[in-house]
């Protein structure tokens, strides 16, 4: 039995052995929360110190509940993005106010995570096919990429989509200037070329293994600081982060108006919604490589109590990251306790040097937002389903569309629209197989596919399918069809092995079609009945109309129909 | 090969045996025609003779092109119903326009399902399942008699729904007189008796059957007649039909402002396919009976025809309508020469006689309403889906509440949003069998239910639903899960039997399965893989990522797993 905090497991059975692990976890992670924070508090168009705030208690309370041991939660890009979007469409609102209410998200939307943990209603997670994932995922780094093109090129922008992105980058294109894209580029080479080539390379010059890793990974940092020093030293004219105010987070409690919170109720639920699928299928993707499972209740439940943490203490929405979570999971992170020793870290650095990150250039930070969100952009699963099922590569492409073009709410719901309708499309024309005897055996096969005896007068038609009532008339209007072919058939037999329930449309077409069928002589027999459908079919009656007879297997009912033996009734 | 045309078809076969009976069921489709045709349209806020335009060319023209012989299109009480709900909720127009916009509402939903049924657009009617019918009609016609009531007790009263209508009573609750009360249970009264005995005892009394049951037939008219002279004998304070202008129907083209169209779209695509489900599950309930049947592509054209003939020529949305057609059933239409008859009948009388029905009071006609729309209410679907599978119980329900609440289209989405919900649901959670040798047999049945033969160290599952995004991670739990308890087993034998389809999702997640298995030592094996999936598997790679074996059936799996010997692979 797994204790209902999961801390408490973890800390009973902490080995001596995982501690350096965990540390040096931890510090890998605050060289990733520091610039992200940073960015994605600016890219949430909230001062940079919301960011630093997001990342002290958030992470804390995730580690004491969540059951993942490598996620990491904290400021990340698609909340950050959401936030900024619900803000930015509030036209009655102050900007002074805008702290306030991204608080009031995160710690509204944080309640509403733990009520529907609490419920049990992790399970929705389930309803989202991996297109749909895949594809959301991708439509969002592509969506926040596309945000980051204003800071990476020096302009002024709150714009939280792609298209007011692109006309305010059109309507000032005359005005840029050439530093800040020439910084962009040189950080972004810089970036790719450490993570391609640095622990290879310190390694190749001597470094043991293990201290080239670790430099590799504090290579992000090391080029921030070179550029942000190579700015101040040429003095080149790009927008700084600008001053911090140094010292613990506040406490507070964001509570807006009451008119202004219902109207805001939408976004929670967005917020919320698209907060926990999010992080949830990155501690799935962490899960499986650790051979580990995640609870989706106790991940909505975690997911909430950061989030409520961020609302309390300046922060605002909080999901997993992504690119930090596996980080934390190559740098040998063991249990959570990575993570609060990160967010100690965190504590220690703001209230002592916050100051140095007002010296920071805006498109550094978005650099390293750039190089964090092109991992998310993972195209192996489109590619899977366009060789395998080409439905579901289209079901990707719609959903990263639509991230782009209408929005990262409107595309999880039509990506799920898209699925459910795709599987009811699936079954609704399902495919009929008439079998025969494989030669010398009690097994029957589809004459199309193998080489099998047909007993003349009787038609066997396996259905592969559950009936309901989307295929029910589809299935009947084949099974005539079929006839008209054979006029000299005297018993159809439907062998159901395949089916899985049958409903109540589906029980009245049954109905008709035995009906129909003994009306032209024809009896209409069954066989391979599943349990619990014959459950069903007994008390409801139908069993007594049926004209044929209900067979235990395929193969007696073939050898009683076609001699005068009575069947053998199993009713 | 059937003509594309019905009524080619029908007039080339067309045997004088017929005649007779087709000319009787048009007598008796003009005494439910006339009184219908007045009351639906003053049900649907117009002038009445509009609802005798109705009843002439729009018959002629579904005579031609529909599918089913014995289907009565023409003034129904649902369009008629969803005609008022559009008119009343025009605010900006003036009532002297209704009459065109009524015409508008018909002609454009005609086109609509023209455009529609050209298009093979008829299979969405496959999507409503009997429960979503039956609750659909059976609130519908709640619904509709609640709208009588204003007419019954004798007040005014253009309500369209349920609650405005209750309003309407309640507010003038002081000022009701007993005359139409009296009129209408008089009327009530006479209209049952009249179905349930006249006939009968008409043949006791020594008439021959047939001319009996004509007389019981033409009932209703006669009744309409004794009630209107007792008004007019009585002077009884009751509201009347009013003047009605004798001649033809006019030939009009109504065309409103383009603003106001596209403003009506979404109310004329709800009247386009509400009147088409509606058309269409009476034909099919007339087609069971008649074996007969019924293509929904060319209902979809037929009954828009009609709408455009019921749009040029003074009308209002046309439909099937349930009572007419069953009596026209019942009358021995043996064709749509019935109908065609029919309208040349109405023809006459509107040129030479329609003075005549200014004289009917309202309260009667409404009770001709009544007594059509109580055969509706159908409960038998309701029945059987309460004993034999409650969900879809409760979606007849929900769909007919629905229709009182929220109105017809409202309903009609809710139902099939939730027969799908329920479908989604109910494959989320599948049946998993562990099964066992059926002794001395090659068979393989659930241990739970036979007595059956285990074999040690293997666990051979059968899973009894196709595997998609939604069920694929309680399937892989529930594997592992009774993986725990035997903790002896070296093989898992999938039996795909009854999966019929293995989408992307599924498949990574049997992918992880597999990798997960295989880390434990425990190989994974698949048995009756069905030709269209293991199609898509050999595609896929898994096959050659698979630790196990694919095997034809479950008894050569299980003969070889427990051996040393080689598996017969089949890839």
């Amino acid at each position: 039995m797994e204790s209902s905090f999961k801390v408490l497991g973890w800390l009973r059975d902490y080995r001596r052995a995982d501690l350096w692990d965990d540390v040096v976890a931890s510090a890998t992670l605050v060289m990733f929360l520091v610039p992200q924070g940073l960015a994605y508090a600016l890219l949430a168009g909230l001062s940079p110190q919301a960011g630093l705030y997001a990342s002290i208690l958030p992470v804390i309370c995730y580690a004491i509940v969540g059951s993942s041991a490598a996620l990491s939660v904290g400021p990340a890009a698609l909340p950050s993005l959401m936030t900024a979007a619900v803000l930015a469409g509030l036209s009655q609102v102050a900007p002074s106010q805008y702290p306030m209410l991204a608080a009031a998200l995160a710690l509204f939307s944080g309640l509403l995570r733990v009520v529907f943990g609490g419920l049990r209603f992790g399970f929705v997670a389930n309803y989202l096919s991996s297109p749909v994932v895949g594809g959301f995922v991708t439509g969002s780094a592509l969506l926040i990429l596309l945000t980051q093109v204003p800071n990476l090129i020096g302009i002024e922008s709150h714009a939280a989509d792609a298209q007011s992105m692109l006309a305010r980058v059109w309507a000032v294109r005359h005005e840029l200037s050439w530093a800040s894209p020439a910084l962009s580029v040189a950080t972004l080479l810089a970036l790719f070329a450490c993570r391609a080539w640095l622990a290879k390379g310190l390694r190749r010059i001597g470094l043991a293994a293990r201290a080239a890793d670790l430099f590799g990974k504090a290579a992000p940092l090391f080029v921030i600081t070179v550029a942000a020093a190579a700015v101040h030293a040429l003095g080149l004219p790009v927008k700084l982060v600008g001053a911090l105010p140094q010292g613990l987070p506040p406490l507070t409690w964001p509570m807006p108006q009451i008119g202004l919170l219902i109207d805001l109720m939408p976004a929670i639920a967005a917020i919320a919604l698209i907060g926990f699928i999010d992080s949830y299928s990155i501690a799935q993707v962490l899960a499986l490589k650790r051979r580990e499972t995640v609870n989706p209740n106790r991940e909505l439940v975690a997911l909430g109590l950061a989030n409520m943490a961020a609302g309390v203490t300046g922060g605002f929405p909080v999901s997993a990251s992504f690119s930090r979570s596996a980080a934390n999971e190559l740098a040998g992170a063991r249990t959570q306790l990575a993570g609060v020793l990160a967010a100690l870290w965190m504590l220690v650095i703001l209230a002592a040097a916050a100051g140095l990150f007002a010296l920071l250039p805006l498109a550094t930070l978005s650099c390293t937002i750039v190089v964090a969100v092109i991992q998310l952009i993972d195209l192996s699963v489109l590619r899977l389903a366009w060789r395998y099922e080409r439905g579901d590569a289209w079901i990707f492409l719609a959903t990263a569309a639509a991230v782009l073009v209408a929005g990262v709410v409107d595309a999880v719901l039509l990506g799920v629209g898209l699925s459910l309708a795709h599987f009811v499309w699936r079954t609704s024309s399902p495919h009929l197989a008439e079998v025969g005897r494989v030669p010398g055996s009690e097994h029957y096969r589809n004459r199309l596919r193998h080489a099998v005896e047909m007993q003349p007068g009787v038609l066997a038609i396996r259905v592969d399918e559950s009936l309901y009532f989307a295929n029910i008339r589809f299935v009947s209007d084949a099974i005539v069809g079929m006839l008209r072919q054979r006029p000299d058939t005297r018993s159809v037999l439907l062998v159901l092995s395949a089916v899985n329930a049958i409903d109540v449309s589906a029980l009245q077409g049954l109905r008709d079609l035995n009906r129909g069928l003994s009306e032209q002589g024809v009896a209409l027999h069954l066989a391979e009945v599943k349990g619990p459908v014959m459950d069903r079919l007994r008390q409801s009656g139908f069993l007594a109309e049926l004209s044929g007879a209900v067979h235990l297997s395929t193969h007696s009912a073939m050898r009683l129909i076609g001699t005068p033996a009575e069947p053998d009734y199993v009713i």
